[in-house]
């Protein structure tokens, strides 16, 4: 009987068995045929989103043209021109961005991860991402300012005018991680359709190259450590003003990003533009700072510069930080103020749009 | 008569304007409707996926149980074992994987790239992802073999026993890129399922630690350059040895995994056991070199650790790297022979398998 029950069990287990196999099977045919036909709808809805966005992009050089023959007048092509931008943010913003063609996703992030896909389908997850971004910024910004304000404040207490090497090494090492993972990020933006200007980015693979270059200098005690020093106490002095800037400017693109997604106007992976976008009423604090900054970068990459002319330091490194904070400066200089002037063709436009809408507004009150 | 055709123009420019702007709603409004469809399809799938999976788990403990209590004897076991094992392949490497529970992707992605998604839905791309990882271990391999074998012959040329700074530092910066980027693909492909041994992913972050210390290290001609670069020169020559085996180990675990591919029996997700699994008939040239290599690499870091204990260099760079490469040779050496122990179990088991597998064969074509 003991046997019989043994011969039972087996045989129930024996079942049980090939039914989970006979199931595998099933699931793997129900799970290819559930995915070749999501992506054949898929390719069927991104052939009409592809077609549109072409045809938008036709409309408006066709109307362009139309003005310039003075076939249509000025005011009624804003207005054709205010309809194909809504037309275009519904395709951009909505559920159907994800049926637009995939952006190259870059050499930077092809070279440290790979081929791999970095792009959300959905757009909720798309501003999950840049969200996160926003955060990231603004802890890193608190870290940005601690760290060379303590490096600084160790350095008064020692008061022998020679940071150790060590700390200032971790900060470096910081650093370099830091730029590193911001770089990352961006162009994971960038592949998910943000319009952050390149220059930013390429301001941080000069920032990652910088810190790499830094860990490599040997700034411990040598005969002459204050004088070879100076370069590194500079430099800390304008991380601790740039780290207060980063917070600032965090805090306001994000109130400015806010009002801009609520006014619907914007596309909300845009990154705001790099370091001057998006802050409107405190523009007038923040770009003297962000000038003042971007000269001081100049003048501590300069003196850099002076210090190997006098022959007060003869390393490489020296010579080349100097010249990439000069680069730096000169780039962000340059494209803070490219950036504000489309932004004041921007405000103006949107002046235009906002008393449209408030007119349609009391339409609707009516 | 001017009038009229401009107004006739202006009309058409208008009315298909507004068509697209219906369009785009339109399509908005497919996309959301085609998202919302396909997510509950994806869930109800995704639910049947991991019932069966955990079905398939449960049975395993039972027929454990049932062989325990002698209800079931070995070799019945042995057989359903083997039929759960193909139900559990069918899972994990069809279709049907793409639903299963994503794993979560670690801090160390997160901490660079931020909370992505790098997880391919379909098996193809993932496939792809794996794939390349191969590629570039083959593309670096080759890179890891020259560097330190130019840098050996530029210091043998120059012939004063001190290598110049900057191309080791060129060489310790290459690694360290080397070495993030690898563990970035590592931690990828884990994401994508791959069974990588976690040791493997650690070493790495070992490697990029140490890559990281020794920028700081000053190695310039100090009066005692000899000494000071002994243990410099005695990494370079165990890099040139790791680059050989690369080589040979990237050739054959790809053979390997390949035979295991068509053979059915391997999820192709695994990257094959770090140093040593897949490699099968050229194991016996390849296991000692290994052995030698983690050798030497545990005496290059003793010898680390002396130069400190003996006072030559005072540096602490020097003792953590020495520590470092004592912790990665016996990490490595444990691992590996971790992996030989479960390499011989498995090879007795697909023996049983492919004996069984010949039978069905003879049996079918009878």
């Amino acid at each position: 009987m003991g046997d019989s029950a043994s011969e039972n069990s087996q045989n129930k287990v024996a079942e049980e068995v090939s039914r989970v196999v006979e199931l595998a099977k099933e699931l793997q045919d129900s799970a290819s045929s559930l995915i070749a036909k999501a992506s054949s709808e898929e390719q069927a809805l991104r052939q009409r989103v592809v077609a549109l966005d072409s045809n938008i992009q036709k409309l408006r050089s066709s109307i362009d043209s139309a003005v310039k023959k003075s076939t249509l007048d000025r005011k009624e092509a804003d207005k054709l021109d205010e309809e194909l931008y809504r037309a275009k943010c519904i395709l951009t913003d909505g559920d159907a961005s994800s049926y637009l063609p995939s952006r190259y996703n870059g050499s930077f992030l092809k070279m440290f991860l790979g081929p791999i896909n970095v792009r959300a389908t959905r757009k909720d997850i798309q501003l999950k991402v840049k969200e996160e971004y926003n955060s990231y910024r603004d802890r890193t910004a608190f870290l940005f300012l601690l760290f060379p304000s303590a490096l600084l404040f160790l350095g008064s207490k020692l008061g022998n005018d020679c940071l150790p090497a060590f700390p200032v090494q971790l900060y470096q090492a910081w650093l370099l991680f830091l730029y590193t993972s911001l770089a990352l990020r961006e162009n994971i933006l960038r592949a998910n359709g943000s319009d952050i200007r390149p220059w930013w980015v390429y301001h941080h693979y000069c920032a990652m190259l910088m810190a790499l270059i830094s860990l490599t200098w040997e700034i411990k005690g040598q005969p002459d450590c204050a004088k070879k020093q100076r370069g590194v106490k500079l430099f800390l002095r304008w991380a601790v003003m740039q780290g207060f800037a980063m917070l600032l400017q965090n805090r306001y693109q994000r109130q400015r990003l806010y009002t801009r997604i609520a006014m619907g106007k914007a596309r909300r992976m845009d990154v705001v533009w790099g370091e001057t976008a998006g802050v409107e009423g405190q523009l007038w604090l923040l770009c003297p700072l962000l000038f003042i900054l971007q000269g001081f970068e100049a003048y501590v990459g300069l003196l850099l510069l002076r210090t190997v002319r006098d022959g007060v330091v003869s390393e490489w490194q020296v010579a080349v930080c100097g010249i990439i904070l000069v680069v730096m400066a000169v780039g962000n200089f340059t494209n803070t103020v490219q950036t504000l002037m489309t932004k004041s063709r921007v405000k103006a436009k949107i002046k235009r749009t906002k008393s449209k809408l408030e007119l349609d507004q009391t339409k609707k009150l009516r």
